[in-house]
């Protein structure tokens, strides 16, 4: 009953208020933003830090909603993290604004970007290269340097940590209807990491371990459907070469088409080619880990 | 100022739309749900899966809250699973949808399912036996196969992760509003796994352990009221046998009832009993893990 | 449009309801809460636990959001959890509600307790002195006992775990609009742990580690404005002692503004001095830990 009242208060306020503002831009603004910011960060769970940045979100907009990505990339790993960012981004719906915060050094060594991509998602963060898989995985539509004082936390400023003072803040006004543009000036030199190419020979083909995920799966950087392409077919047996070892494997549709234990490559849902042992921890079994070469050639 | 007159702009058109619908069923609808999904998985928390999961059930619908159980659980450990869903779930409020996503195997040996409460709570995920402790504890009103094409996410399908395709999906639909019979054909026949049952004889009792928590509390399937329907009362000196090693313990209201590294016994707050140190770490101290024998008996 | 229409005929009841009501009340208390309720616990992510207080809160009031802060404190550590949850509060918006639940021992031997501080933040939690650093940092405006049975949720009420039967749903409901006052009678003599107070003897500086975070960053209890004051500025060379070893570092602005591996204070900003290596694991390469005395003397 007092939830109920509450709000009807408040409508009256709203109604009066519309009178006097009008409405064409905002309506506008409307369609950008899902009200969901997303986070990535190499914080840990331990620290304040979470709640911090949690906090200094929910100061800016406490009308947003957020959703955690993952706040345990390697320390200072932003390959790993421009990997799981651009990942996790094609699942959420757009207008989302995602906060990537791996942002080691210095603070005078890198500006405070905001990306936005063709599908209308927003990336906010450093530019040290976080978001060079989102930028090869969605695209890329804008690039602004965060100028705009007035959409920063200058009270608690930090020369450390910009995810509370910055990054966060301006998430937030950007769920809630800021325009990308807004942020600061326009820019095009980004900071980008480098992306190796998987190769392909005849039938062979060759690329690296970009990730190895908490079931010890090993996901390549190899593209499903340079896999299909070179005629790589549910059934077809494989040797793979993972460093200096090797194993004999199945090319399969989903991990139980092979019996527990057994080895197989398959097309994960993310498009990418992943090397792994049904019920078994693969990269436990043969010590792989992420940046090793991986090669894959049919048994014929 | 900006989000007032966005909200009224939408209201405006609320009004218009409601006049061409009409009312009746939408809000009988509305009774169902809470608004939240809280999900439980073995993903772990450092890869991209726990924000796909996420993203995907906003991209259903952006206006859902999602709560985290846990991403913890042991990877393809349906029990453990199925035991942490169910002691959770009696938590949360009526309405709430639970996305459980322990799904080891292959796609094509399990069917994806919704299961009711008569509490009216909602369960999304594999037929594996996940669900096994919700419909013990909570008990099952009825149960769905998922088959309706147009609640998944056709787009990004994927034969290996069908939280992103189709439970994350399904759960944001439901707690959006769809009604459970909406998601396909009524089953019976669910997968269930076996449940291991205590046993009474005279005052000594014989049950498992189900669960070691994170202070080293070992939780077992003793209900309480089998404690006190054997005469177990608070104070009484208890023999406690763990696999082949042997403790004194009280039984207790609560830890602070016996000096620190005192053994007890006590009936936690979801009704089950629990072997403990006070203030210390039971389960290192002892070695026991999930699935060893327990038996309690009062020392006369 | 399913959700549009619904939303409309929850207006109209809204509106009836209203009608009864009268308004004065409820619209002081908007001005309270910030609808968001922020957790701090040593549950750990593994077990049920956190799903159950997330539900408890959901259950006792639908509409709150939850933030949380971490639930890795170290188990029974009250002082560590004290210390994160002042330096995550400080970023949150005015009228956040935060349930702190690092609770050992007996729920006879201590009070639960809310308190607000001047700017109208809320914390709930047990009378323990997990709430030390934050008096000590955002002040105290009130302390009530909490036993008013009504706020609470007696269905399953739990001797063990006070967070689920009694603090996150007294907490959700204050986040709901309930008046802090109306939880229970005020009290003054709070029970708070010892706070160790650095010393300055002429320009050389002795507090102690508060807190190792996830970078192995070591945390003082040394304000920055104690080193600033002292004469320390960017660029001074410094003798840092920790415990029986010694380092030669740099006061610093910023990690990036001594090389990589190279030692540093700085000030965080959360105006702590801590003691850092620039891209490396401070506390891993000393052994460090919190408690720890740590003395900083300029190099002259």
């Amino acid at each position: 009953m007092r939830k109920i009242i509450l709000l009807l208060s408040f409508l009256s306020l709203m109604a009066s208020s519309a009178c006097i503002s009008g409405l064409a831009e905002p309506a506008s603004k409307f369609q950008l933003t899902s009200g969901i910011v997303a986070i990535l960060t190499d914080f840990g769970t331990e620290d304040y830090y979470v709640g911090a940045l949690e906090g200094s979100i929910y100061a800016a907009d406490p009308s947003v909603r957020i959703s955690t990505i993952s706040h345990q990339v390697k320390p200072f790993d932003i390959a790993e993290g421009s990997y799981i960012l651009a990942k996790a981004a094609m699942w959420y719906p757009t207008g989302t604004v995602f906060v990537g915060d791996i942002d080691p050094g210095s603070a005078r060594d890198r500006r405070f970007i905001v990306l936005t991509t063709p599908d209308s998602k927003v990336f906010v963060g450093p530019d040290n290269g976080l978001f060079t898989e989102v930028i090869h995985d969605l695209g890329l539509a804008h690039a602004y340097q965060i100028t705009n004082q007035s959409l920063m936390n200058r009270e608690n400023e930090s020369a450390t940590f910009q995810g509370f003072s910055v990054y966060g803040p301006v998430a937030a006004h950007l769920a809630g209807g800021v325009r990308p543009e807004e942020v600061g000036p326009e820019i095009k030199d980004l900071v980008q990491l480098p992306v190796n190419q998987p190769e392909v020979k005849g039938s062979k083909i060759t690329g690296s371990i970009v990730q190895v995920d908490h079931y010890g799966n090993l996901i390549s950087n190899i593209p499903g459907k340079l896999a299909t392409g070179a005629g790589f077919v549910p059934g077809l047996p494989l040797r793979i070469n993972l460093g200096n070892q090797s194993v004999n494997a199945t090319f399969a549709t989903t991990y139980g088409d092979v019996a527990t234990g057994q080895w197989l490559a398959l097309i994960k849902s993310d498009g990418a080619v992943e090397v792994a042992r049904n019920l078994e921890n693969a990269a436990k079994t043969i010590g792989a880990s992420a940046g090793e070469k991986v090669t894959l050639s049919p048994i014929i």
